[in-house]
């Protein structure tokens, strides 16, 4: 029997830690090829490049793993793989991360981890985002590696629902272990934006912008707090977003 | 009774067409403020611009109403709107558009129209993303004139269902006028993607991503039944990715 196919892309680039650690634990499930970019993409939601050229290289840093760099976000790696670098293989499970950040909650919108897993959701390859809620890009990985192997050997030998990938977040490291896996829903929480604005050396104005997450959701099944309690969680997540519950209410209210 | 306050934005950026023509109609509903792309940004998803600085400033374009470019993507002038240009005031409605393409389908999650409405709702902010189904930059726009009226002005009088914002598409200008409105699901469907590798003059490969819609969804339920029929498509999106139903399976199947 043939071993898995395995892509691996990310959203913190090739060079990301998160990334290697994610390549040396899948090569325990199967082959694995890596099509990530070439830099940074944090926060590049599902953009893909439309009215520009991509660029893609091999790149041999995995030494024993085939490998490619892509100058477009996330989704557009998945998209060449796909379309490209893989000719005409599909792949039996598609990985994303492992980010260095939290992708629960609201983020998973701006998400350029998790956009890579739902373009293999749309192709209906079981697909996987993970995420360790650590920004540091020197976070201790040691504690998540039997989770990011038991989640997806999971997943390669049960499959998922059609249209649905995962969302996975790890807690940062504590001094005890990780409690188990929780499967959440995501949690009602937004970012409140704030604005610090400065003056270049020309007198114009520009800005960061910076955010704190604002949680109302009391919920015990939400994601934001198996992470608080140091479980992993696990949201499986649709690109279906059709609010169906809405579609009645309209068609009652609307004078149409 | 003060009128209505409405923030305005897109994805084609500050000069568009499609821009000016919903300032124009949503003058008739209320005050409008503008903050938009200062070039263009289809395709962007839901990408927000962290790790670098964003740009603001004031355009007289408009001549009788507010407006401000910003360097960003739709969702980040939507943020940037809240968090400074309209200091401490709400708008009462949020819209988008209109787009110069379809947002039907899978083409949601890509869209730069749709982010923006949907960082409205996220604020509970009653938010519609406007789109045509015709990308030519001059395309004709008099045939949806009544029913963006019709639509926003819906909105303003009954709100909407928590967290759920409008995408809303309008078929390419026929020779017959548009049937009517109807509240549809998001079509079950995919952009399967084709490369177009080419050898740049130093020798090295580039690459222009394209793809054709492939839509297997029968349904008469969906946007692009609505679109096909002449109808104008409503479908009710959130920014709750959950997949509800999966949770329970995953509980069932998995070994954790």
């Amino acid at each position: 029997m043939s071993k898995p196919l395995i892509l691996i892309s990310n959203d913190d680039g090739i060079n990301a830690d998160g990334l290697h650690l994610l390549v040396e634990l899948m090569k325990q499930l199967g082959e694995v090829v890596v099509v990530a970019p070439d830099s940074p993409q944090s926060g590049m939601g599902h953009a893909i490049t439309i009215g520009n050229t991509l660029r893609l290289s091999e790149t041999h840093i995995f030494k024993d793993v085939k490998a490619y760099q892509c100058s477009g976000t996330p989704a557009d790696c998945v998209k060449i793989a796909k379309g490209f670098a893989l000719k005409d293989r599909r792949p039996d499970l598609v990985v994303s991360g492992i980010n260095h950040g939290s992708n629960t909650s609201i983020s998973v919108i701006y998400s350029g981890t998790m956009s890579a897993a739902l373009e293999g959701a749309i192709e209906d390859i079981p697909s996987i985002g993970f995420s360790v809620c650590d920004y540091s890009l020197e976070a201790d990985f040691s504690h998540i590696k039997a989770h990011v192997l038991k989640i997806a050997a999971q997943v390669l030998k049960t499959g998922l629902p059609k249209g649905v990938a995962l969302n996975v977040n790890f807690p940062a490291k504590q001094n005890d272990p990780i409690k188990g896996i929780k499967i959440c829903r995501q949690t009602r929480a937004k970012w409140q934006e704030e604005f610090d604005r400065r003056i270049d050396p020309a007198g114009r104005q520009y800005f960061w912008l910076s955010g704190s997450f604002v949680n109302q959701d009391k919920g015990e099944d939400i994601d934001e707090w198996a992470i608080a309690h140091n479980y992993t969680s696990v949201v499986p997540v649709s690109f279906d977003l059709t609010a169906h519950h809405a579609i009645a209410i309209l068609n009652k209210e609307w004078e149409i």
